[in-house]
């Protein structure tokens, strides 16, 4: 699929928020000429400033109302606390037959926000592409930042099927791949495979930090030992993530809930010196691992972590 | 430094265990010219058939006190817990003046382990070079593991300092950059910066398993968002990590339990919708990150963990 040129799916697309998700869409649209035009607001000023220097969408503009205005596809890019007022702000500039997209790593509360404010004659498709880097703000996009990823579309009930293949066809010329979930679902699976792992390595790197008796240095010098994977989880959009976990509570907390009672197993066999239940859980969790490779997900280059990456 | 030639700091080295990082310093003295002769064994048969196929050491030995016999320097590369039988195993055979030293992930046990059985006229300079893959056994290694990686040195208490720097030699002629630190530090620096967070992430992949209503494919499907990293740390041998967890008690333990707490701070933010204190958090972690960067210990590149790793 990648690098592929296709034809243009929507004439005008209007990106609010432009940060490392609508960046790498700007440049993944161009790069298969994907729409007519793309228009782009960000409520910063020196977001949007930085974004007219780098030619991040055809136009920049002040106001996201105006960035809308004859949109064929809105896609709010911003954190999933935000959704809700923006969409209220762009609602009444929205041109009929349109369509309203999203990006947020949580779907129920998007919809619960958004939703309501949909009007009469506007499509709504909320999507989720699983893909990102560390790295946030409208220079960390890249156009195969979607390439070989998996992108969720969850479209709520009433949804116009053909609002919903349009946008597949948006995210698959962008290089993903294209499932369809319920939103419930979805958030309980990200809340698995996304949002509890980045609990997790932000409190790992919070207790480095913390502790006095090793030093920082330390911390930073000796990090290639297994924890440098975590402080780069940790390292990502902190608003974004905020925005997360307050907006996927329940699955969140209750994913937490069997982490902390499985981690308190695995400390009661150190304590007792339980070697066998240590190694049949490690053995176990190895297999997931070689699923993963064969899935296609990563790769199994021996020196991970250590090469150059491109 | 790596790539270099040098000559050789010793005439025969032994390498006892043949695993990732056995494997690793054979390749890496050879690439190097740092050794005479290179001996080897493992317990298994299987791994000695594979370490003669490939041609892994010069000369493999069906016993270790075969493989130690006028070795100038034997390094025990065998998981912790078995440093101390393997050692009582070979002492009778060690020629005086040898250097024995080891590879493993924990230090105060080994000592304890070794220490006594080490012979008049024979030293002992315990090591840990902080270098790893997912991968394990003799097919696994490779010249470049060590390169611009630190190589602990944990010399005990009336170590000869000239037995101690050929062993540094050898570990910079390796590629390594070479510290040297107190036992009990080295174990609570390790559990800190790898031994905790492998345990954290054997934790959640183990949950990601048991969980019945998200499947094993969604979990695999979806793990670029931020689970796969869990699942890379997560794949290491268990047999080491047993060892490490076993040995290393109270350091981890510890950590553990500051993790804990913190993390239950964490979540009690997220019940009660603490945003600031959730977003103050996620910004600090940030910074650590940076820290990484800066020091070498990985690289910035905008779209890690998706490009390819040579």
């Amino acid at each position: 699929m990648s690098g592929q040129k296709h034809g243009p799916v929507y004439g005008r697309v209007a990106l609010i928020g432009l940060g490392l998700i609508a960046s790498s869409m700007f440049w993944a649209m161009k790069r298969a000429g994907l729409a007519g035009e793309v228009t782009g607001y960000a409520r910063s000023a020196e977001t949007r400033a930085t974004a007219r220097r780098i030619g991040l969408c055809d136009r920049v503009c002040d106001s996201a109302q105006e960035a809308v205005q004859d949109a064929d596809l809105v896609v709010l890019c911003v954190p999933v606390g935000a959704m809700g007022p923006v969409m209220e702000d762009i609602a009444p500039l929205l041109k009929p037959g349109a369509t309203v997209s999203d990006v947020g790593s949580v779907k129920r509360h998007v919809i619960d926000a958004v939703q309501p404010h949909i009007p009469e004659g506007v499509h709504f498709v909320p999507a989720h592409p699983l893909a990102g880097t560390e790295h946030s703000g409208p220079e960390s996009g890249f156009s195969e930042l979607f390439d070989n990823r998996w992108s969720l579309l969850v479209p709520v009930e009433g949804t116009d099927p053909d609002a919903t293949a349009r946008l597949r066809a948006l995210w698959e010329g962008m290089g993903a791949n294209v499932d369809e979930m319920d939103a419930d679902h979805h958030d309980l699976v990200l809340a698995v495979t996304s949002h509890t792992p980045h609990l997790i390595a932000y409190t790992m790197v919070g207790v480095a930090d913390d502790l006095r008796r090793v030093t920082d240095s330390e911390v930073i010098k000796y990090s290639a030992a297994g924890f440098r994977d975590f402080t780069r989880i940790a390292a990502s959009d902190p608003t974004m993530w905020r925005d997360v976990f307050l907006t996927n509570k329940d699955a969140t907390l209750e994913i937490l809930g069997r982490f902390t009672e499985e981690l308190f197993a695995l400390q009661r066999a150190i304590r007792t010196g339980d070697g066998e239940h240590l190694h049949d859980y490690f053995t176990r969790t190895r297999a997931i691992r070689r699923g993963i490779i064969e899935a296609g997900q990563d790769t199994d280059a021996p020196d991970f972590g250590r090469g150059q990456k491109k």
